[in-house]
């Protein structure tokens, strides 16, 4: 692999845009709303978490090696996850099939890893970190712009609610579709589930519907919790994968922080166990947002040679320009504007979006929006 | 690669016996000892750690971002650890060449990957996890048994202070010597200082004596801190490895849990920023454990058909018996002695280390070594 890959360095070009043209409105970072992080009570979730345990009967030695010692590869709240999605998501799983991971990126690159796949699809555009991984493990990447046509890999990566960057969802025809279709051909799909949480309407994941054991299942804890936790997971219960998964992750990086795991733990139990009930407020907060930028896209954009996407949920809306969407013209749009976004050809693997941007609205104030859309009206006018 | 590969297994079957032998004095685990577990407060440390950024300027809502947002795949406590390594073990490098990981095994994983080498050399006996990286990166192995030959591979593992498993250290003259033939070679050492913390009296790392870029070194806050939190750090201070390393990482595990920074920055500035004066206490009781398992061995071997090694420090012993230590043998030995100990074929590499084994005596109570010492006596009477 070439680490000056263009997917891997995209990120840090991004952050090096946002810090260097501060007074600028950024709708670049997908990261979560900080008016949360006021809230967050580290010392009070993980005495949360022993209380947990010594109710289970551990003594406090015991609580103390759980927290401080070496851990198994596996992970410690597997059983809390495991009832969350069943109640959240309706995936019924054992704790044996999930493997707790340093977030969901190491949950795509250990699995990845211990799947031994040659290629992996990937519907493109995507998240630029399952083809990072991909690339970083030498596994060629085949991007996916059609999901009636499962062809050249063992196994497909998709994110049905709300991808990050395009903001799309599948209708529940579309997922068992796809379901069906995977069965048919013996593709393994990987699903992302990072943004489900901010549905109005809850779909069910693919894994819910999966009864052929066709769909390893993500989830990350950095939107319904927090990213600097760094807490993930991955769901796999075909036989003998979730050892092979925690194996691999024992390489890598032997065990999942305890005391991440104990924070995570402790504030899902604060919630009852359910992940949903923990997110709740943040998904009134992400739906309210994302509401925000397009009504402002509406009241400053419409007639101006720009058109866009109407996702119903997530943190992303997809816009296209009728010229080319470069970083020079970003760079530009950042200093004459003071407005930033995220050109969606750093997400295309296949040379697409070469003329659209991606308006993440997850980090931003009210008042930021509609005056970032503003200043996005001026830079269209002026095109 | 094969996952049933058997240095991949080689730790959990370990672990199994362990469990399945409650009542057996174990000899096997080279994890830190749990008295000091009791001393931790978590809230404390983030808290010292949120102080010292406050102190540096920083407002409370920057405070909260850099614990719970995502943050910067290189780190956030790169300065404290820089001043560590400079106050501790004379290696003056900048924040800019160290990048924080999940433990040491992830820093040497994304290292061997950064590198792009086809080879790594790993000195046989070895840490299983350098071999086990490799493995899932599909980097060949070389066994090294002579460090006076250094052919046949662009990189060498190698641990200078009692390395795991076999308690042997490196003279100075022997680290320069090593460091000369490196040079001459064109070889990258990875240095790996896990256990030099130990020392009653302090050798320079070989990074201290390296003077040309031909040393990358990895530390790990498990043994001077506690393994739950899974911070370790790597040194590359060469032209653009600390820039590609952190790229690897942000697509294995995109940043290092920032609580678990904050815990370990913490503790760090709690000792005036010195991991040796953070674990004086904790170097002080392994080498008493050492001394005593070393003469509980006099006292109760002597005479026995076993011979063993007598290191200076670090948390092992090795010994050889005249018949072959198997799994199986080990098995026996817990099941009709009470005592359990790792085969020290595990470790090898190259198919050596047949008839010996390791006993670590990190994790033990003294009263615990006296004893596992006069059933081992009873183990070896018996073969």
């Amino acid at each position: 692999m070439n680490l000056d890959d263009p997917v891997l360095q995209s990120l840090n070009f991004l952050n090096e845009v946002v810090d260097r043209y501060p007074k600028s409105i950024s709708f670049a970072p997908g990261a979560p709303h900080e008016r949360f992080f006021a809230g967050i009570s580290v010392a009070r979730y993980i005495d949360r978490y022993c209380d947990h345990l010594r109710g289970k009967g551990f003594t406090d030695s015991e609580v103390r090696r759980r927290l401080y010692q070496y851990g198994p590869s596996r992970g410690l709240i597997n059983d809390l996850i495991a009832n969350a999605l069943r109640c959240d998501e309706g995936i019924e799983v054992g704790p044996e099939s999930i493997v707790v991971t340093v977030g969901c990126q190491e949950a795509l690159f250990v699995t990845l890893r211990a799947l031994g796949c040659d290629a992996v699809g990937i519907v493109d555009p995507s998240y630029v970190g399952v083809a990072g991984a991909a690339r970083v493990l030498g596994i060629d990447i085949v991007p996916v712009r059609d999901l009636t046509r499962l062809d050249g890999f063992p196994v497909l990566y998709v994110a049905p609610d709300f991808a990050n960057p395009t903001g799309n969802r599948m209708s529940l025809a579309a997922r068992q579709r796809l379901l069906a279709d995977a069965r048919r051909r013996g593709v393994i799909l990987l699903e992302d589930n990072a943004y489900g949480f901010t549905a109005a309407d809850h779909l069910p994941p693919l894994k819910a519907l999966d009864t052929s054991g066709q769909v390893i299942h993500f989830g990350t804890f950095a939107k319904t919790c927090f990213p600097g936790a760094r807490v993930g997971f991955v769901v796999a219960d075909q036989p003998g994968l979730a050892d092979a998964i925690a194996t691999v992750k024992s390489m890598v990086t032997v065990n999942t922080s305890a005391l991440s795991q104990a924070v995570i733990g402790g504030m899902l139990l604060e919630h009852g166990g359910s992940i949903n009930a923990m997110a709740r407020g943040k998904a009134v907060l992400y739906r309210r947002n994302l509401r925000m930028l397009l009504d402002a896209m509406d009241r400053h954009l419409t007639g101006l040679p720009i058109t866009w996407n109407r996702p119903a949920g997530g943190f992303f809306v997809v816009a296209t320009l009728p010229v080319p969407v470069t970083d020079e013209l970003l760079e530009h749009c950042a200093d004459s504007f003071g407005v930033i976004w995220t050109p969606m050809r750093h997400f295309h693997l296949g040379g697409g979006g070469t003329h659209a941007l991606r308006l993440a609205c997850s980090y931003l104030d009210p008042e930021d929006i509609e005056e970032g859309v503003i200043r996005l009206a001026r830079f269209v006018e002026a095109l």
